[in-house]
């Protein structure tokens, strides 16, 4: 099996945000499709391991920011890259509210869909949320922002310097700085941080 | 709610395959999503009302053929625009097939994953198959055709004629000729046999 067949798949890039016992908090996703008609039905995919995904199993309601093609790098890395369990991604930010009170991006979206969950259903590394949607509306024109958009013109562009005949210790993402604990890197893992793949981790060398 | 807003959702185009019980069907879809990894896990929706969206809940295998940019309208026409139960598909065709003996493409397809199904959830219109990868390989380099691309390139360009005063006894999908009996469509309308939505339909008016 070549895991790089999976990255033909095609997605779009989202601000995926939750609010939860008077806390607000939010991460990047590229899970989500509608998945059901009559009543219209999404399905989103989270960590589990991200703090979103936890607030979300608790109240059960989001809002989904669908990126459009003005998001800068900037933006993905400040709901993206860095976790709401150290920091406040939404404390410096005025942004406008749904009817439940979730924020939602007033930049760089073109819709915005405001959901409740029907269903959760633990997948191991993530939850999968069936949602019906409670409001959607349009933005702007822009056409949305790909996940190939993302990957070919958005990431960072990160060389590869591959000191020789140290011994590998750890990984690090290259994307968030996440580091990983451990000679091997499995093909199939995942940052629990930013959600970026193995291809993304750089060898950290024993001193 | 704008239903509109939804058009902003991503997708790729997929020729979904199956066989159960000798027989052979396969249909274009465009949803399906990786939501989990370790192991990697898939979701595809099915329209409940297709053929082979059955065989699936009976088999539980299926070939995913990811179409890529160089996929014509007579493809997405074979596979996506006559159902199964009047035509076989797969007839004079001489597919490759994978070790469970389903077919996928060999043309317009630039990855293919083989998959059996873990778990099936009815969402009314469609069911929602999670499933685990038992193979997956690239076949070209060209990138995947998206569904925006499908949209705004592959579907044929229809007018709107709309004769005046006349009563509105029907609709019918301007993509496969289906046609709903009676004077409101509903705005969430899919096709039940080809899946376009209520913007593909145009009214038959009385006689």
């Amino acid at each position: 099996m070549d895991p790089k067949a999976l990255y033909s798949l095609s997605y779009g890039v989202f601000m995926l945000a939750v609010s939860d016992g008077g806390k607000v908090n939010g991460c990047i996703t590229n899970t989500c499709m509608q998945v059901a008609s009559s009543p219209t039905r999404l399905a989103i995919s989270c960590l589990n391991s991200n703090l979103t995904c936890e607030m979300l199993k608790n109240s059960g309601r989001f809002t989904l920011s669908i990126l459009d093609s003005t998001c800068t790098f900037e933006t993905i890395k400040h709901f993206g890259l860095q976790s709401g369990r150290t920091v406040n991604k939404f404390e410096d930010l005025e942004l406008p509210t749904d009817a439940a009170g979730i924020p939602y991006l007033s930049w760089a979206t073109c819709a915005v869909i405001s959901c409740h969950v029907i269903q959760a259903m633990d997948l191991g590394s993530h939850t999968m949320f069936i949602a019906e949607i409670d409001d959607a509306f349009r933005c702007s024109d822009n056409p949305p922002l790909t996940y190939a958009d993302y990957q070919s013109r958005l990431k960072p562009k990160t060389g590869n310097s591959a000191p020789v005949q140290k011994k590998i210790v750890g990984w690090r993402c290259k994307i968030c700085q996440y580091e990983y604990k451990g000679s091997e890197l499995p093909a199939d893992f995942l940052c629990p941080l930013c959600g970026h793949d193995a291809s993304d981790f750089e060898p950290i060398y024993e001193a």
